[in-house]
């Protein structure tokens, strides 16, 4: 037997880092002065009705089934009432066995890397720029990450994209609206990926999945159809949060769906199931699932993150950065002067903005600016914005 | 680079099996008319004060706050709350920022076994008979499980245990009050376990870490001290849950730290949280983790289970069946009388007793019966089993 290694990049989280020093600089100077631009941690509130539901089913619940084991892939009622919500939404038909409750998207996009990728030649491909966590968990797994380079707009370079498939390429990873750039792939988009990956796994004869990683779903504020990608594609899955839609980030819960449609739907679901029980994930939490029914239609006033949006936007520009103009999620992603990201972060923190370096999501030249904050820190940040534009 | 596989035993769990035989089962003839013994899920509820503090978080924090991000090691002042509470409790030093909450227990294996097992040769001593999961964490990270036998009383066969140690052992995970047994393991079983440890730690050079996987802790009926592993052996951790003790084990919430006093106490517990971040996991229930400081005195009521325990063990010896005596944990480990645990399980089924063979806990000839059930169930099984003893 070879007594083959199973390291990996541990390096620490540069996001993270400048994170820590944002809480630190903070408490030193107060925290209406430091602009925290960092962390995509949202600031609105739940809606009152999930409090309220989570109350109710507190008050009314017999404790031993509320707070009891329910089934590793999430309780039966709980799978059916987001199978027939999705399904609902989205003109498709979703099957409650092919639902799988997860703490958030995070485990739902490791379980499925560690189904797809299975030797150290399998390749998992995304799309510059990208959530730097698909990177650890593929390293992580043994897999090899393939970034595809962005075209106009953050719209992925077509071209790039069918020289990088190849016959070791096992899932390819979509984030729409994406972090960091905030762009939205409309039908059009959606039909060009999935026309060329068609082709291609005719080509190599052995399916391609597409991971649709969908947190910022219902952060959309472009009056636009939601291209859900089961109605275009066969072999794809679906990974969900309701972090953002109902600001629930810590409390962990969301979901992963197969595609009915998929070739060997049920065969991938039950190995993605077996892979979050051998990575010690044994259900979420019971409470909270039990509140998804109440809730599923509900969500939090997203009209406050397009308001930080269209102040910050009109802000940067009319200062004379070039920003690319977000239609979903929560970030901002702005085109560095002197194309140094690294050395625009640290200059912007003698103005007490933190911001963080496009480098980790693949590309460079930029900087992201997570605007789920407090309008106080989007208006009393420009002076501090356009002080760091002319270098003073 | 070679085209290593990663591939894995993905053998459906016999356990579940019956389970899900049981429930079926149910339906089909009723539940009062199955006896059903089969998994170990609390019916003691949570204590009241939970439920209420729960209510009270809700209802006085901000939610912002309270349904937001923690750090993904959990919140520091919980941290805090927890470090307290168990170096008070066993007057021992535990640092706060050698805690991680962890989302139950089983994480927690997982992580200390993903940090440890580094290379394929790399072995995870357990000892027999042991929680079937163990096997399966340690198969999937690639690493080599080894079983050390058991002596009286399930009690460590400390002969075996010595010999199996070898230059390739990184840990050991200890168990007590032990599922699938029942025994635990006093100060004198730790103090050999321990003794052990040391000498071969020095004969190898190199840390050999100890996890001690304790969710049975609080659920130890003999008036005895529970020997808290910190104080016995520098290179150690534990594993903790609030599943069985608080009856939370849907909510999934506990925690994993490192003995302060461990070979690079710091480093594991950095590299136990960059794992756990590769593997998906971001951060515990925020709502469960601000809860643990208002309850982590309080515990469900364990008289019950005692009694379960009481009633159950006399009846099964009165009828004849060589039982083991169970001084915590919630389960009862019984031999079967011609040794062929698969064929007792069969032919327990005709009279309606749903009960699991002990081959995946690593020893074979028993079965192991979950007593944390309702009172009725352990009452009204006795004739079943009695017929069963008789073979009628």
């Amino acid at each position: 037997m070879s007594k083959g290694t199973f390291e990996h990049n541990t390096q620490p989280s540069v996001i993270r880092e400048l994170f820590e020093y944002a809480k630190k600089r903070k408490q030193e100077i107060g925290n209406e002065n430091v602009f925290d631009f960092t962390i995509g941690n949202p600031n609105v509130p739940t809606p009152k009705e999930v409090n309220e539901a989570l109350i109710e089913l507190i008050k009314n619940t017999n404790p031993i089934k509320l707070h009891g084991y329910t089934a590793n892939s999430g309780d039966p009622k709980v799978k059916e009432a987001v199978a027939i919500h999705i399904s609902k939404t989205f003109n498709t038909h979703i099957d409650p066995e092919l639902v799988y409750i997860t703490s958030g998207a995070s485990p739902a996009i490791v379980f499925t890397i560690h189904s797809l990728v299975s030797c150290s030649t399998d390749e998992v491909i995304v799309f510059a720029p990208y959530f730097p966590e698909y990177g650890h968990y593929v390293h992580y797994k043994g897999g090899k990450l393939v970034a595809v380079k962005p075209g106009n707009n953050f719209i992925p370079d077509f071209n790039d994209f069918k020289h990088k498939i190849n016959e070791n390429t096992k899932l390819v990873i979509i984030n729409s609206p994406n972090n960091p750039s905030g762009v939205f792939y409309d039908e059009e988009v959606i039909l060009k990926i999935t026309d060329i990956l068609k082709e291609k796994e005719k080509e190599y004869g052995h399916p391609i999945y597409i991971l649709s990683d969908e947190p910022y779903r219902d952060l959309l504020f472009a009056n636009k159809k939601y291209p859900f990608i089961t109605n275009y594609y066969n072999d794809s899955l679906v990974a969900y949060s309701y972090s953002k839609s109902l600001s629930l980030a810590g409390e962990r819960i969301g979901y992963l769906l197969v595609n009915p449609k998929a070739h060997d739907s049920k065969g991938l679901y039950t190995k993605l199931i077996k892979i979050g029980h051998n990575l010690g994930y044994v259900s979420t939490s019971s409470l909270f699932q039990y509140l998804l029914p109440k809730v599923m239609d509900l969500k939090v006033d997203i009209d406050f993150y397009k308001e930080n949006r269209d102040i910050l936007y009109k802000n940067l520009t009319e200062i004379g950065f070039d920003v690319f103009y977000p239609e979903g999620a929560f970030y901002m992603f702005m085109k560095v002067p002197n194309g140094n990201s690294k050395e625009f972060v640290e200059k912007a923190k003698k103005y007490e903005i933190v911001v963080v370096p496009s480098d980790p999501f693949g590309v460079s030249g930029y900087v992201r600016i997570a605007y789920c904050v407090d309008r106080e820190t989007i208006v009393n940040s420009k002076e501090a914005f356009e002080k760091l534009y002319r270098g003073e």
